[in-house]
């Protein structure tokens, strides 16, 4: 059986070097490339950050499987056995533009039930941390459960973009949430807008397109917490393939889908 | 003539002392009122800092007048002489959600110009202060002047409402720059979006409706680097009225401006 403080006392350990390496990479010029799109970006500290974890994992625990954003990893068609789902770094166009704003997300899986969440703003030095059972930390504090708000009392986490035509949502569906709630927010990291739902900055999340390796982290520390983690129809999440992401405190993910996503032409 | 110099001394003193109040603030009940609308928060703490700061500037400045955003100051109708423009908390709402991400904001002028801006973002450390003709400093980092970037490569700062039905804008207007931005970020806190312009983290941001002391002190900031600061329309910001706030790199600005704004149904 799995020794689960054990791994997530290397995981951890792993997160603190590797985030070394990422601040030190602030002083020297960034190799940038594009990926599907122009405004898809990483850089060559994304892919040696991946690196540098599937080989201490590698080492370390070589029956177990590794998906990473920057495909180093494993090809899944499952998540049998123990699973780690790596963004080495999320929100690759603030670690180029801003040097803040990202963060490494780490997510482990046992036959598909999310084990161990980490995720960790690197610039802020913020370790939102959880194991199944055990509650959630933001660093030594102890996170309380997510208890309801209505929206006109909500921030939520969501980019203009799904407001504007685009391809994936009619953009008059969320317009009226924008207007109905008590703020929007956009940072532009999924992993930091679930961890900022974890820590009450924010109570709801929402976003049409997103990978495994953006989301595997954060859904365990809210599920852990209460919050309610679906895609946008208020269907469960797969982890093997994108999803649209829609992630609140209780009662709120039930107001929303109620009141704007079930009207919708979708 | 006035001593600049001790003047700003003094201010970032005060600005330092105001926000050891506020952080002691967070381990206390806050109390909260709405004030023109049921999301335009203030706190006792808000008022309390803006009282700290005329009292401390009406003992060693019983000259100059003050404009505050809880309007403790006073009420002018022109802005001769030396008026420090506060607003002791900019980004209410986060402050009451998030504990971060608000900043305090003093901007003081002579006869209409801009002569010392200060944005601290409690919070997070970061002092961003100008002297004019002396350069922008974020504490002791000396930050560059502001160079052309094209949309495509841009980080526009602008909250999701301004692409949806509200009362300031056709929608329609800005939702082409959303599609064609690189990205798109809302923080809540015109202070600090207009810091992040200045340290390049943010490369635009536009709002339909702020007040002088909203931008008083991220105006000097941003035109001491070379940025551009008007509203939507380009045209100059009003210290004694609500504004429109457009304020970008130089070439982006008069880009937007041509290909965004100038096809405008106002």
């Amino acid at each position: 059986m799995a020794n689960w403080l054990e791994i997530d006392k290397n995981a951890k350990t792993w997160v603190k070097e590797a985030s070394q390496m990422i601040k030190q990479s602030f002083s020297k010029t960034l190799t940038i490339e594009t990926k599907s799109n122009a405004n898809d970006l990483v850089t060559n500290i994304d892919k040696r950050t991946e690196q540098f974890f599937i080989n201490k994992i590698n080492d370390h625990y070589p029956n177990h499987r590794i998906v990473g954003e920057e495909g180093f990893g494993d090809s899944l068609s499952n998540l049998d056995g123990i699973v780690w789902i790596i963004d080495p770094i999320d929100g690759t166009m603030n670690f180029i533009h801003q040097q803040r704003n990202f963060a490494i997300s780490i997510g482990i899986y046992e036959d598909g039930v999310g084990q161990i969440g980490l995720i960790y703003d690197v610039v802020h030095d913020e370790l939102y941390h959880s194991i199944k059972g055990n509650g959630v930390f933001l660093n030594d504090l102890s996170l309380p459960r997510l208890e309801d708000v209505n929206v006109s009392e909500a921030i939520i986490g969501m980019n203009a973009t799904w407001v504007t035509e685009n391809k994936r949502i009619n953009p008059s569906l969320l317009a009226p949430l924008v207007k109905n709630a008590r703020g929007i927010r956009s940072y532009g990291s999924a992993a930091i807008e679930m961890a900022y739902i974890a820590s009450g900055r924010l109570d709801a999340y929402i976003s049409l397109r997103l990978a495994p390796w953006d989301i595997a982290a954060g859904i365990i520390l809210i599920e852990e917490l209460g919050g309610i983690a679906t895609t946008l129809k208020g269907q469960p999440l797969d982890l093997l393939a994108e999803n649209s992401l829609f992630i609140a405190r209780p009662g709120l993910h039930e107001e929303i889908i109620q009141k704007y996503l079930n009207n919708g032409d979708w």
